[in-house]
């Protein structure tokens, strides 16, 4: 079964009906069915699936000796996401594998194709959450604490999927490199009119819940200069945000607001809100943050209401290996890929961190858009970048 | 049972254990828990309790004959709302049924205690949708569309509880005034060192829905330029809200908001916001909202986004009888009561406009604060109020 024809199959899953965006939290009935059809694309391929306590999975071709050439995505998606954002580099990474044997290529050493969970981070806030616990980054304990939306532990979140606790992989401990194709986040590939090209390292970024209290009061009948207003304290932070990331070339977004008690007829008595904030460097990046805490706690002054920061997680900047990308990006026929920064986190920046020598590959975005459902990528470049990811491949498994 | 007993025994019903505010939304357990309870105090007191397909009640004290006296009020609450807005109005007529009986009044007209749903529209969002409904102001047609938060439509949710369709309450016809008695939500009668006052009138308001429409995108990736984040312009209309207001001594609140898809990490695609605007005249009122529409728009059309604004309840300025409220007023031993405005909608609004003669009395609230779990009556005013009810009701049958 060819890369179309996978992705066709794939297609509908978690996919709604009336904005076309995909729902595929961790640990829900999509993405299960999406683990369930990764298990079976490769048992088909006779590849030997091992698969962790919290749904991690590696589809092993065992070949040849030595330490591991492990390449993957995630099959969870941002709520209301695109349809390329994870997947692509699944079913790449299959079609790869098809294409290797197609070629004749016998490995000198294994080659497992990986899919780590929650990945987005869109249902217990933590990004790389499945990646982070199986390389040992983060504890069960703290782990064990996250809660969704609904109040829903992590570990009951688990058990009602059958799943278990999880923890450190030793499966991981066999890999000697890791490489991760994606669907680009932005328009590089097209200014550069490349199909594909190589990930020179990820931004530093992190999640700061921003909680604004006030006082809960009737809309109608509360003299404006009587309110402790935690919504205009915020509303400020907004754009206080926008503009400092402006000004400097980073990113800052609210994306995410929760009002309590959320009526039309009340003041209310808390307003919270989540930054997500990137910059090309650690120092820019706690600059940007501290800018706008500052700016916020300024009005919740001005305001009477009271705000606390606190940083959810952050990611300090990664670079991937640089011999390993030079390696994947030159010598070609039709000259060297580009290589290119992204200020998106991926597993691959875990890995990373975690000391595994990391590439990562990026296909072409026409519009630049992800994380909607307008996310997309041309089936030719995705079948360039299914050829490209088979080079790479050959050349680390040679 | 007096006053106090009353309302020890309600006061459990639908408290939150956390904030310590209600949560008694129409057509929950605990609205409903209420209603049987008003009926059993009205049977215990040998009223005639009469109730409409959609849950409004009035209990009669058949005596004399005529055009009946109606006083009572709401037993619903905003969400995390207070005690006293709505179930104080309803305990005072109940305890003030008993007073008249100890004095030994024989009323020459009938007296009816009611009780009238959704009063808050703090479920289907429409504010005093029973009086509306009971009144023929509003026509089931329209009312059967609303829906609430998770979608229910009003029908389905009125089945869910054994009730039934709304329409015109024939009941009322044969009301000749009706005097409701509220916790005031401001402190004229703290500055004006008064237990009670006597309603002017109810200021001109609205809820206006504001949907700020733009193009959903990845949070880390795309650049702050590229952006159409529907965040920003809800965020500058609620500053310009509250300014111009403030400048204008009118009120503007934007305190319920939706973000879709509300990620931490994805620029929003659609952020709606509800504005409730209040001001002294009809004519301020339409400017306070243009004003803020047009700034909004204005903002709207710099971020690359869409604005629609809906109305979704407008209601003009009350004025209550003047007669009535004179007479209700003045010559008391202790002086004349204090006429004074309100912000607030009520009922009592919705059957002036119907064309019954209607007056409101208010009870002091030492901080103003209404809508809020600190919202707080002294129970020596509460007990000030029940007289001056009774007092007035007594005028009112002779």
């Amino acid at each position: 079964m060819g890369f179309e024809e996978m992705w066709h199959e794939i297609a509908p899953v978690g996919r709604s009906d009336s904005s076309g965006g995909y729902f595929r939290q961790p640990w829900t009935s999509a993405e299960g069915e999406l683990r369930a059809w990764f298990a079976e694309a490769a048992i088909a391929r006779g590849l030997r699936l091992e698969t962790d306590p919290i749904g991690n999975q590696v589809a092993w071709w065992d070949a040849g000796t030595g330490p591991g050439v492990l390449t993957g995505s995630h099959l969870d998606s941002v709520l209301d996401g695109g349809a390329y954002d994870g997947p692509l580099g699944v079913v790449s990474a299959l079609a790869a594998v098809d294409l290797l044997r197609e070629r004749g290529v016998e490995p000198a050493r294994p080659l497992g194709v990986s899919v780590f969970v929650e990945e987005e981070g869109s249902r217990f806030g933590l990004a790389c959450l499945g990646s982070r616990l199986a390389t040992g980054t983060l504890d069960w304990a703290q782990a064990r604490e996250l809660r969704d939306r609904d109040g829903v532990f992590l570990p009951d979140a688990l058990a009602a999927s059958g799943l278990g606790e999880g923890g450190r992989w030793a499966e991981l401990d066999g890999v000697g490199c890791f490489v991760e194709l994606h669907v680009e986040q932005g328009r590089d590939l097209v200014d550069r009119g490349a199909a594909v090209g190589v990930g020179s390292g990820i931004w530093p970024h992190g999640r700061y819940r921003f909680d604004f209290t006030g006082e809960a009061n009737h809309a109608g009948t509360t003299r404006m200069e009587d309110r402790h207003d935690p919504m205009l304290s915020y509303a400020m932070t907004a754009l206080a945000a926008n503009k400092q990331a402006r000004l400097a070339g980073q990113r800052a977004t609210f994306g995410r607001v929760a009002v309590e008690p959320n009526g039309t007829n009340a003041v209310p008595s808390r307003v919270t809100a989540w930054l997500d904030a990137r910059a090309e460097s650690e120092g820019s990046l706690e600059a940007l943050v501290e800018a706008i805490s500052g700016q916020a706690g300024d009005r919740a002054s001005r305001d009477g209401t009271a705000l606390v920061v606190t940083p959810e997680s952050v990611s300090g900047s990664v670079g991937f290996d640089a011999d390993l990308a030079s390696r994947i990006a030159t010598d070609h026929a039709e000259g060297d890929w580009p290589v290119i920064p992204t200020a998106a986190g991926h597993d691959a920046g875990i890995l990373a961190a975690a000391g595994v020598p990391t590439a990562m590959l990026f296909v072409r975005n026409p519009t630049g858009v992800s994380h909607s459902p307008d996310e997309h990528a041309e089936t030719a470049d995705c079948l360039v970048g299914v050829s490209a990811l088979a080079d790479t491949l050959e050349r680390l498994l040679s």
